[in-house]
């Protein structure tokens, strides 16, 4: 088990070091794993003046995952564009083939009262949702700016989805809904853009293959409304990259607490990416007070999909489920009466209940 | 005072008729109203074989303003693409050059139950979403679907934001942030989109014009997250067609009452289509069952921008405010205790109300 480490910018380092812990336990328990770390994003930038260096490339390249903190800072926001942190991020998700981003929005009972939703609207709230990650406008060619036709500055982008494209996505979000409800939700703005019309298609013509999955479509704008009005209609919700930037965030949003939701960028052959929902969160980093959870839970999806021991991932699960039960809480995520530590001390909870 | 009427779909004509009321209590009270109406959406393909007629362009060129119910129904889901009721719309947006939309999310006091969101998190809640509706990925060329260069086939459509679209949408925000609490916040995606880079450059060069608004910038996931987590911080948001179209349904359904929501669509000259936000509701249609308040509403509106008669809009949404104080409710914001009543009986309760 090859894992290679990127703790990124802002609280990335301190949120990282909590899941390597994580990872070290396992390895003293037997696990054959093998980890190195290296930079990604700002503090890539500021060591070899490229937020994806080589150094990156060849280590994420032979890895069987890669763990991620966060990337990003205010620092880096006028950098030429190619230098940002983001374009990192967007460049070790193609280098590497990810197409597959996987974001659940799931509840913690014992953490209902934080969602801004009332709580019979969202108890119980678990969907998965599957956003394609190396395709659509993100990465579509023409783009630029330019002076139009009629003499004028113009900024402009291309949205794009080959049949390959959609049909492997759909294939996973098939698959995982298999595994789940069986409900899949597709959702695209066929009423207005080609593209999307053409996704809608696609994945309609894969639903052949997952006879025993029940597909739906929805346009994006009504999802938006949906997962304020009535998010535990959901299941498994499969949209191109845009939409599920935004529908994503949107749902991690529900739950209110962004601190717990981990992701996973996986490629055709379960190799993947994982990192927390949340940002870098430069305002706090360095204090030792970020909630490391996501970070450690992204670790529980790795052992799932990537290693396929769904034995390891249960175990984190449920060491992080039990320090939730006890009270322990980071800032993010504290209430009155419960038990607040900072982000080593639910690095010890967490090593203490596994 | 010309004003252009099209009922449209489903249960367009039930709650326009109820509009309509208004207008001619306006009427017989000295104002000079000239009506006319005719058809739009799957009404005019059924009528005359397209969504959009020439004698509805005829119409609502030559009107002052137009008042829209809703467009859409099943029966017209299987039609080609330039047949469908959406098309009607797109066209019209398009043909007046309804460049503004305006798409305010209130929560009215004596509604704030019907909300999915905790009571405090929405309680006076009162967003302007300013959402740019001629342009972008909607109207933007090429698109469609082909064979690329790969051989396979592909999807695509093109974003498209030229320097004068973005700075004729921003002084309309500014303008409407200077009359209310002078907080504009511009939504983009400047991290990933060139197209919407350039929004924000363009943006940030108006607000040269508009020293006493606040301008700021946000990402589009972290607006939709935004939204749930602490919808009061906004005041005018602005943004492109397709964010807007997604953006502004979740801001609505924050207020869990899209059924009281108006909306205008404006020209350079403040000429207007004005509607509800919400659908045509097929399934309730022919009823007399739907809430006809979005769109007596979207005539208040239009006193206000069309008109510039602000007396005459205050004087339609006290009338709503009186109703709806006196617990009359249509079916979709009824709650036990109150008094239910048809579409046609609110309109009654709002003529004694005026
Ligand atoms: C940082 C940004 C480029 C990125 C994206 O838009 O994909 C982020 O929002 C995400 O969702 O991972
Ligand atoms: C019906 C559809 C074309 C339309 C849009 O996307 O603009 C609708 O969703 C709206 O917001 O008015």
């Amino acid at each position: 088990m090859k894992i290679a480490i990127l703790p990124g910018d802002g609280i990335g380092p301190e949120i990282v070091a909590q899941a390597v812990r994580v990872l070290e336990r396992l390895r003293a328990d037997g696990l054959p794993i093998e980890t190195d770390t290296a930079p990604l994003g700002g503090a890539a930038y500021d060591q070899y003046g490229d937020p994806y260096p080589e150094a990156t490339q060849k280590l994420v390249r032979a890895a069987d995952a890669v763990l991620l903190g966060a990337v990003g800072g205010p620092q880096y926001d006028t950098l030429p564009r190619d230098m940002r942190p983001e374009r990192g991020l967007l460049r070790i998700r193609k280098d590497l083939n990810l197409f597959a981003n996987l974001r659940p929005a799931v509840l913690y009972p014992e953490l209902a009262g934080a969602s801004t939703l009332k709580p019979e609207v969202v108890a119980g709230l678990d969907i998965m949702i599957v956003r394609e990650l190396t395709g659509d406008i993100y990465f579509g060619q023409p783009r630029g700016v330019h002076i139009n036709a009629a003499g004028e500055r113009e900024g402009f982008n291309t949205m794009r989805y080959s049949e390959s494209e959609i049909r492997r996505i759909a294939r996973v979000a098939f698959g995982i809904a298999q595994k789940r409800n069986r409900r899949l939700c597709s959702v695209d703005k066929a009423n207005v853009l080609e593209c999307t019309e053409f996704w809608k298609e696609i994945v309609s013509d894969e639903a052949r293959h997952f006879p025993d999955v029940e597909l739906s479509h929805m346009y994006v704008d009504n999802a938006a409304m949906q997962l304020v009005r009535n998010p535990k209609q959901f299941d498994v919700i499969v949209t191109g990259n845009i939409f599920g930037d935004i529908l994503s965030d949107e749902a991690s949003m529900l739950t209110g607490s962004i601190g717990m939701l981990p992701s996973a960028s996986l490629d055709e052959r379960n190799k993947g990416l994982y990192e927390p929902c949340h940002g870098s969160a430069p305002d706090i980093a360095g204090r030792n007070v970020a909630n490391p959870l996501a970070t450690i839970l992204s670790l529980a999806m790795m052992m799932r999909y990537t290693f396929g021991r769904e034995d390891l991932a249960r175990r984190i699960e449920s060491a992080v489920q039990a320090v939730l039960a006890r009270g322990v809480r980071t800032a993010d995520i504290y209430e009155p009466g419960s038990d607040k530590v900072s982000c080593s001390g639910m690095g010890d909870a967490v090593m203490a209940a596994l």
